[in-house]
């Protein structure tokens, strides 16, 4: 596809995006506390995933990895449903966001991607998280783009274009991967080209806008329909 | 192997360990200028790597990313051979140490590693420039430490204790592998766990000095054999 000739990076978002955080975290809940819905408690948490993000983003809080935001906004969502859990419950959830898994073409489509671009993470996630995750879904990425290394997250311009002054190309030659419309319409801001991914499971079931926006340069159903529209082999 | 069960990450130093600079930039030496003695350049320009980024980390130079510093020293070498290289030979000279090839036991080694260790590039290549080498070698990285993370460049603290940082462990499980005693002493200061490899043909013939120190963790004579000896699968 002509058009992307200049694209040299394909930046992934990973929450949602490469990975299925609800299947992930509903079994993990479901483990750990086994009276309360595990569905409505993962999506409780994760409503509470932007916000606190962005209070670090506004200077209301000072720069804190996500796993010390992840246990706040736990503790915040277990008084909601009216439990208490202990910290060595809160570690283990906290820390099964390092292997919720893949979507089903996430592996594929990335093997093929990864014959034309270079390839990376740019999530939320540490380094270390994600390092975790792709050790646990074989996801061959060619460089991780986590959080911890610019201490800033997304939607902030440190990430977007920390990543392409470290890939040494122009914020134009990377293309955003995500399936939430904000991360991409950053991404775009900031003059990186994007590409929508439709998941309508996210949400385990719950409404999910997959439109996309049309100022995204591409709109794909899946990694492998992505590899098809950007002509990977 | 007991004594090492709590080493979970394994750092690599590139040039000279997992690649043979000697070999892929005599090649290009020889290329863009035939009338040198390729091998006697590469050498004296190799010979200049560590004292230029010595002057960086004395505070005698500011921050200057490793192909800046190389096609200073790259231009040194031409005058002291009596050769000019222009501006588009430089630039494709100094690209060329992003296409050294790997010893061939680098890709399987580095695959058996891996089953059983993370495993990260600890290098003073940029993280594009080792992004790079590794697509094109196909070494499978877990995650890649760049100087560009940090500002400095080995055996400064900062990358050794910057890697185990963003890998979320102690330096104690963190194990430097490489050729290089200097870096292995500077990472064993530092209370990392040290792995010398015996490179041999490092500098295309010339001596080399692979005896390593006794407080070396490990000696091995290649990364195949350091797999067996970490008792890697």
């Amino acid at each position: 596809m002509a058009a992307f000739d200049d694209v040299r990076v394909l930046a992934f978002d990973t929450f949602g995006t490469v990975t299925d955080w609800f299947t992930g975290i509903t079994t993990a809940v479901s483990n750990a506390a086994p009276t309360v819905d595990a569905a409505a408690f993962t999506r409780a948490w994760r409503t509470r995933y932007a916000p606190i993000m962005g209070r670090v983003e506004a200077g209301a809080l000072p720069w804190r990895g996500l796993d010390d935001l992840q246990t706040e906004t736990l503790h915040d969502v277990a008084t909601e449903f009216g439990i208490v859990i202990d910290d060595a419950t809160a570690t283990r959830l906290v820390r099964a966001w390092r292997t919720i898994p893949g979507w089903p073409d996430a592996v594929p489509g990335l093997a093929r991607l990864r014959e034309r671009y270079t390839i990376c993470a740019l999530s939320n996630g540490s380094v270390a998280l994600l390092t975790e995750m792709a050790r646990h879904n074989h996801f061959g990425w060619d460089f991780i783009g986590g959080s911890d290394l610019w201490h800033h997250y997304k939607p902030a311009r440190e990430t977007y274009c920390g990543l392409a002054t470290l890939m040494e190309c122009e914020p134009s030659e990377v293309m955003m991967v995500a399936t939430h419309q904000s991360d991409l319409d950053a991404a775009r801001g900031f003059g990186l080209r994007t590409a929508f991914i439709e998941r309508p499971d996210e949400w385990g079931g719950a409404p999910k806008d997959d439109s996309g926006s049309p100022h995204n340069d591409v709109h794909a159903r899946d990694l492998i329909d992505l590899a098809e529209r950007l002509d990977a082999p």
